[in-house]
């Protein structure tokens, strides 16, 4: 196996800058023309590579549209562990307002709920799990006692998150800083009068 | 004026009675086949009535769309005022939630989120405005102090109200009876811990 290793490596890395081009080349089609627009001829072309190295690496079109989904999100909504529920929550959702906020988020939020028959709905499990990700930062806030022990770490998330994804998909109202600490001390502290808060 | 009374009324009936099932018509197109099939010929058709009728009433097809949705959901969504806020709320949501459980109620919410450039953008001004009417709940509450005075309305509805739409637009989760009350709880409590509650 040694004798491979020197000529392996420069290959393995110039498949990586094939991958990261060909990634961002889809990210950008999707984001500015939608499922639609983002046939692997499209992408092939914007990132300069052969469509059949395309198809060789992601083999269906729906491979690569969920890989650059994927790609793109990830790098931009880690799960912050400051050891403080409320600074936790207000990263997160900060990151995903920034996110959702952009015309690429915004893109990528409605590729998500666009008809199209030709892709499953692996789509929507995308965004279920990052949610269940973000629920950790719940369930450390109740072990700490931060929060009230029956607290359900989904529901949670989903009152901060639900009104963000809402704005954008449905009323198109944008929003400033102030948003995503409201909708967090409204799920934190509640509507109803604390005595002695 | 007088003698025109007896022949105007029957004629403003069965004008009445065409709008019903016009609309009836839209709705169900609508919801089976989403806005590419809600052509005003299909819809004509299916309610037996002629084009030039459907035209002569409301002039184009978005005008017909819009109606259509109206109608439909204004009925299904009256705003109670019980005199406690949370019987209000979960009276409200429990309604938006039968609403957007059901096949009907999914594809007119789908269908407001639909990329069309026939469209203009009522279609969601007709979201937000439902959801600012839904504010009144709230105020009563605060104006009863059953809710803290600085309470922003428009901020509780949407934390009970955006889950549900994210859940319908982009999760595809369904939900039981007891989805509604523990979103109201959460918005009403909070998830830190009341002393003395």
């Amino acid at each position: 196996m040694k004798p491979s290793q020197p000529a392996a490596q420069p290959l393995r890395r110039r498949g990586e800058r094939m991958r990261q081009a060909v990634l961002a080349a889809a990210v950008d089609i999707l984001a500015t023309e939608g499922l639609a627009g983002a046939t692997v001829a499209a992408v092939a072309r914007s990132a300069g590579v052969h469509e059949t190295s395309v198809y060789r690496r992601w083999k269906t079109r729906e491979n690569l549209i969920l890989d650059a989904l994927t790609t793109e999100l990830d790098a931009a909504l880690p799960i912050p562990d400051t050891g403080d529920v409320r600074e936790d929550l207000e990263r997160f959702f900060g990151a995903l307002a920034s996110l959702l906020a952009g015309a690429q988020g915004q893109a990528l939020l409605r590729l998500s709920v666009e008809r199209d028959d030709t892709l499953d709905d692996r789509r929507r499990a995308y965004w279920t799990d990052r949610l269940e990700r973000a629920a950790a930062m719940v369930e450390r806030g109740v072990d700490r006692g931060e929060l009230a022990p029956g607290t359900d770490p989904g529901l949670l998330i989903e009152s901060v998150s639900g009104p963000l994804f809402a704005r954008v998909l449905l009323s198109g109202t944008s929003w400033d800083d102030t948003l995503v600490p409201r909708l967090i001390a409204l799920a934190l502290d509640g509507a109803r009068p604390r005595t002695g808060a």
